[in-house]
C-alpha cells in the first residue's frame, strides 16, 4: 500500500511537491498556518495550524505514515517524539535541529572536515565586540543570529569596530567573509538505503540589494575541477549527515578556487526549481524517491536551464496581477510557474520563470528579456 | 484576471490537466459522475454529477469563464446553450457534436477533402446486408454505431456475409477495412485567433486483442514524407473543424504509402502521454495555452519516447496495487503515472509508463522490460 504522507508547510515548494506527487498518486495531508497557503485546495487534506506548536505537529504526525517538510522552521521536539514512536521523519528531525541553528551548523561542518568560512561562536554583542578587538585580520565578517534568521534578516555585515552596534546581542556565529567569485549550489538526494545521487552544479546570481537568488544558470560556468570539488563536498555532507531526503548545499567558490560551504537547506530549495523541466527527474520526484525509499532518479541535464525569480513588484501590495504573462508564453523555452500566493508585497516571491535554451549566451538574453517583460503588480 | 475554468469529466486526462495548470495558478472546478474519481481532491472545487445531463452540465458551466472538457461524451446542448449565452467553451460544441456521431464524423471528412477510408452510411441492418449483397469489394468492412461506441464497443468487423447478423440494427457506418502498415497519431493544437500547432508524430502499437493502444513510440519510425502528410493531415483537420483546444487525429498508414484518418478526439489524448515527460511543452499545458488564447508552447522533442498503458491484469478485481514498482523505478528514463482509481478491473486503464531513451531499439527493450515488471492487481 502506498503510504499516507504529511507535510509541514504547504507554500511554494509544498505546491511543486504535490504537482510531483499527482504522479504516483501519493496522499498527500499539508499543515500551515496560512489559510490561504498556495497547496489548500491540491491536498487529500489541508488543516491550518502553527508549525511550530508541539501539539499541533504532533497530532498532525499521527495521522500520517511518513512525514517530511518544505520548511526548516519547524517544532523538532514534536518530530522527535513522533520518531521515537516509530513514525518514518525525513529529514530526520536531528538533521533539522543542527541545521535550525546555525552555530550548530557551523560546528558541524567543522567538526567533519566540511570546508567552510573561518567562524567564531558568539554569545552576545560584547563578544564580537572583544573579536574585532583582539582580532582585525577576521574582518570584515558576518555576524549570523544561531537561530531564527531567514531569508536575508538575522544577518549583519561587520567590516569594523564601528559596526559593532550591528551585531546581535543573542547566541550567533560570526563568520568570516569570503572574497567570492562566484556562489554556486548542489543539490543532493540521498534515500534510507543509502543511496546519493546529486545534481549538476548550479550558478546563482544574486540580487545586489536583496539578498535573494535573482537568476541561475545550470550547469555551472566553472571548470570540470571546481565542479568536482563541489559535487564531493554535496555528497560528503549528505553522508556526514546520513540525511534522507534532498539537502541543497550552497557554495562559495574563492578567488583562490577554494569551494567552501555557505550553508544548507534539508529540503527542495530555489536553486532547483528549474530540475522540473530541464532535468530527467526533478528535484521534487527525487525527494519523494529518497523519503519513500525508492531507487533515486537519473539527474541528467536536457538542455542548459536559468531559473528567475519573480518577485513582487516594489511599491505595490495587494491582490496579485501577473502583467505581461501573454509576451512571456510567446518565447520558445521559457516557462513560468506562480505560486498562487493571493497578496504580493514587495520582493515576495510569488513565482518563478524556467528558461531553456542550448547555449548559455542564449539563456543569458533569454533571462534578461524575462526580467523585462513581466511584473508581479497588484489590482 | 486569471478566469475560472470547468473540466467536464474527473478522470486521468483531468487529473494530468490539473498537474499542467498548477503552474499557472489556474482555478480549476470539476464535474464528474463518479465521487471517486482521480481528480476529486485536486482541484478547487469537485461536483459530482452527470456529464450527459442537461441541467447538471448548464448548472456547472454556469459558475465558471472558461469550460472545457476531457472526454467528448457529454451534453452538447447545454454546451451550445452556454455558448449562446457568451461563455468560452472549448472544444466548441458544434465540434463535439460531429465528433460524438461517427456518422457525421465521417462525412465532415469527406465533405472537407480529407483523406479516409471508404464507406457508406447506414440506417439498420438491412442496410448493411444489402451492401454485402450488392457490393462484396466493399468487404471486408467495420460496422460502427453511429452514437456511444467507444473504447472498442460499437465496433463490429464484417468480412462476409455470415457477418450480418453482427451488424448494428441502428444508424451507424459501413468502414472499408483499411490494409495498413501502421497505426499513426498527431496531437495537434489550435487557439482562438487561429494559430496551429502539431506535436510530433507517434506510432501506435495496438494489443491484439484489446482493441487499446498497448504502447506507442514518438517520433514514429516513418519517412520524412510519410510524416510530412500525416502532419499536413492533422493540421488541415483542425483547420477545417476551426477547433480551439486539441485535437487527436489517429491514422492509418496503408500499404501504399497512403494516410487516412481512422478517428479524432478533441481533446488530450492517450497518443501524448509521454509528451510531460519527453517534450518542451507537453500535450496538457498546450491544452491550456490553446484554451486560453495563449500562444502555443514548442513541441519539440528532448528523447525518443515511448509510452506503455497499464492495465488492471486479468482476474483481478478490487483496491489496486501496483506490483513491481520499485524495479521499475530501478531503470533510468522510466517514470510510472498512476490515475489514482481505487478500484482495479481486467484491462482497466490503471496508468501508463513513460519510458525514454536515446535510440528506438533501447526503448523497445525497456518497453519489453517495463511490460514484464509491473502488474496492477487488487489486494
Amino acid at each position: 500500500m502506498t503510504p499516507t504522507i504529511g507535510i509541514l508547510g504547504g507554500g511554494q515548494l509544498g505546491l511543486m511537491l504535490l504537482q510531483a506527487a499527482i504522479d504516483w498518486n501519493l496522499r498527500v495531508h499539508i499543515l500551515d498556518p496560512d489559510a490561504e497557503a498556495p497547496c489548500r485546495t491540491l491536498c487529500t487534506t489541508f488543516m491550518q495550524g502553527s508549525l511550530t506548536d508541539y501539539d499541533t505537529v504532533y497530532q498532525f504526525g499521527q495521522s500520517v505514515d511518513v512525514l517530511t517538510i518544505e520548511i526548516e522552521r519547524v517544532n523538532v521536539d514534536a518530530l522527535e517524539a513522533l520518531e521515537r514512536e516509530g513514525k518514518k521523519v525525513f529529514p530526520q528531525p536531528s538533521v533539522i535541529r543542527t541545521i535550525q541553528d546555525k552555530r550548530l551548523q557551523k560546528q558541524f561542518y567543522r567538526d567533519h572536515n566540511l570546508p567552510t568560512a573561518d567562524f567564531i561562536l558568539t554569545e552576545n554583542r560584547a563578544d564580537v565586540a572583544m573579536i574585532e578587538i583582539q582580532q582585525p585580520d577576521f574582518l570584515p565578517a558576518f555576524h549570523k543570529l544561531g537561530r531564527d534568521g531567514y531569508d536575508g534578516r538575522g544577518v549583519q555585515r561587520i567590516a569594523s569596530v564601528a559596526d559593532v552596534g550591528k551585531a546581535f546581542d543573542a547566541p550567533g556565529v560570526l563568520e568570516k567573509a569570503v572574497d567570492f567569485d562566484k556562489e554556486l549550489a548542489v543539490i543532493v538526494a540521498r534515500n534510507e538505503r543509502g543511496d546519493v545521487q546529486t545534481f549538476p552544479t548550479v550558478e546563482m546570481v544574486f540580487h545586489p540589494e536583496l539578498n535573494l537568488v535573482d537568476y541561475l544558470f545550470a550547469p555551472a560556468d566553472i571548470s570540470a575541477d571546481i565542479n568536482q570539488k563541489a559535487q564531493d563536498i554535496a555528497r560528503r555532507t549528505a553522508d556526514a549527515f546520513g540525511i534522507v531526503g534532498l539537502l541543497a548545499v550552497e557554495l562559495f567558490l574563492d578567488k583562490k578556487g577554494n569551494v567552501l560551504i555557505n550553508e544548507v537547506a534539508p529540503r527542495p530549495h530555489n536553486s532547483g526549481h528549474h530540475t522540473i523541466r530541464a532535468n530527467v527527474t526533478s528535484q521534487f520526484e527525487q525527494h519523494w524517491r529518497a523519503i519513500l525509499n525508492y531507487p533515486l532518479g537519473d539527474t541528467e541535464v536536457y538542455q542548459p536551464a536559468a531559473m528567475v525569480n519573480l518577485l513582487g513588484e516594489d511599491g505595490y501590495t495587494g491582490p496579485a496581477v501577473y502583467e505581461g504573462l501573454e509576451n512571456l508564453l510567446a518565447v520558445s523555452g521559457v516557462f513560468p510557474f506562480f505560486y498562487g500566493k493571493a497578496i504580493t508585497k514587495p520582493f515576495r516571491k510569488m513565482g518563478h520563470v524556467t528558461v531553456m535554451d542550448q547555449s548559455l549566451e542564449a539563456l543569458r538574453e533569454k533571462v534578461e528579456g524575462v526580467k523585462s517583460s513581466i511584473r508581479v503588480i497588484s489590482s
